[in-house]
């Protein structure tokens, strides 16, 4: 087995608000890992607060020596390699565990949800992503997302109202409301909460700072909204300490490290009765494709991450009527694009 | 796809004592699940003890259509299928689950364990069991174990410490030590784990009655010896409410179900931090090298059932100087024997 990679910078659509941060860009590193003459994709997209960078990436993957397998197949000790190069990274962690898990799919032929026994009509909606912005952003935004059957509304702003008024003015689709720890004090999450919860809003994410934990558990037992963890999670065991502060996780490739830490946090946390969301960074539709070949087996997912780019490397998983839409090829489904 | 049954008794090679009983054969009820020509091999093995029997086994399988799924890799709708028939039923539904692994292996010529991604190599040594007996008798018993590295030794009777003296007088092979329930109260149970505790012994057993919780946790606090749950975990939400009464725990294919709860519950008690041993019943070769399969990811293995029968139907998995050992044939690795 040998491993390649390159940088790659993600080129936004639309300038990315979130409550903390605004960027037009995001930097990945794109991996490669060749069997026999069979290669398999993955992709680390390392967003600035995920604290990995090329060169962290770089100096990572740098360590990888693949040649000392002979079987592609070992899965498990292969992951576990690159578990023990360092701790964290997993961002890069991610691209190397999706890029072994398409070149098993591959050279089985097989799509990996089959592999791992999903029907794949059984993948959920994904939701579409609204940034922080102006109202007349926002409901330009809103008509490019006509197609989608659920929005991701950013809030954490001072005109969070405002933002949803302005969608419900336009459209009742439900929404998805992630605050991204915003809301700093739990009374103000409740009240905000309480106004949200008759305008047809699916769940809260991580509307207090992870920190909060106390306020968190709080704020779950008073909710009349599910409350979705996404900064408090970050790997398997960051479920057991969270179960009774949230209904349920937003599990992310680039958080986890991968397909199989994030497949065993989806039976995990569906085993302690929370509920699970998949979703993923600004990505090309490599490790988007990757976190779909999930998405069967979770509750929610927002897989939008490949339509917020400008500079797509892949043709893979299809959004088609709101509805995340497998396709059969082997592995994570993609194939490269040929771009001029 | 198509599921063919039919009953099957295991005649034990000696009559098989534990604290509670004695028999000298087990019901199985054999499987087949046939997919285009390609059939799965699947076994319910029911002792006493688990509360099924052939007239449950055949009322189970006989509700089961499975003509309604075209494609067998659609497991998770499957297998969740088998379980919404009916509650309970464990080993009967392990029978049609290992039978579906065993054809998804053979349908993508991958053994099991390769498509988890498992190194065989990594397979544990089994311990061998030896039931309660007759100083005469378990010494025959031990001369024909001598190419085990590690003896399960039955304990809970009258004679425990002679058991113990007995084969410490012929060998120093580690030994678990297996209660099966049978040390009535907290304060018995301690002394006799610390008699045991400079006698080389592994671990010990379910040594008091699962009922006992309270008991179970303080004697897991005072233990030198690890205490593995065997009765008190049959599936995955009984390992979150002993996670504190027990050091590890025995999953078993019959009690859990089969192969895809089995799975899922060693990587959520190693999530716990817990120790995981993979047991088995009286089988044939059929459901032990099924459990076989999944040994990889296991701490320690208890699968000599097939050993223990005199009319095994099946080759399968070997065990070589004490070690599991795999065979690269596909799903769970078995073939069917020639018998006259």
């Amino acid at each position: 087995m040998q491993l390649f990679f390159y940088q790659y910078e993600l080129q936004l659509k639309h300038q990315f608000t979130l409550s903390s941060s605004s960027r037009k860009s995001t930097p990945a590193v794109m991996t490669e890992i060749t069997h026999e003459g069979v290669t398999g994709y993955g992709e680390a997209s390392m967003p600035p607060y995920l604290n990995e960078n090329y060169e962290t990436a770089i100096k990572f993957l740098s360590k990888i020596n693949l040649s000392q397998f002979k079987d592609p197949f070992l899965t498990e000790d292969i992951l576990e390699y690159f578990d023990s190069i360092d701790k964290g990274n997993f961002a890069v962690k991610a691209s190397v565990d999706i890029a072994l898990h398409d070149l098993i799919g591959k050279l089985t032929a097989l799509p990996l949800y089959k592999m791992w026994g999903l029907n794949k009509f059984n993948a959920p909606n994904t939701s579409f992503t609204i940034g922080i912005d102006t109202p007349d952003i926002i409901k330009q935004k809103i008509d490019e997302a006509s197609s989608f059957k659920i929005l991701k509304i950013k809030l954490g702003s001072e005109n969070d109202k405002k933002i949803i008024e302005t969608i419900r003015e336009i459209t009742d689709v439900p929404i998805c409301v992630d605050v991204n720890q915003g809301w700093n004090n739990k009374d103000f999450a409740l009240d905000m909460i309480n106004w949200l919860s008759d305008k047809n809003i699916l769940f809260v994410e991580q509307p207090l700072p992870k920190e909060l934990m106390k306020e968190s558990a709080w704020l779950k037992e008073k909710s009349p909204l599910p409350i979705i963890a996404d900064e408090a999670v970050q790997t398997s065991s960051d479920i057991l300490k969270i179960r009774d502060l949230y209904h349920g996780i937003n599990i992310k490739l680039m958080k986890c490290g991968g397909l199989r830490t994030a497949r065993e946090m989806i039976y995990l946390a569906k085993e302690l009765g929370l509920k699970v969301m998949i979703g993923c960074m600004t990505e090309t539709s490599c490790a988007v494709s990757a976190a779909a070949q999930l998405s069967p087996l979770c509750h929610w997912a927002d897989l939008d991450g490949n339509l917020l780019i400008k500079n797509d490397l892949f043709d893979g998983m299809k959004i088609i009527d709101g509805k995340i839409t497998l396709n059969d090829l082997p592995g994570i489904g993609i194939e490269k694009k040929f771009i001029s």
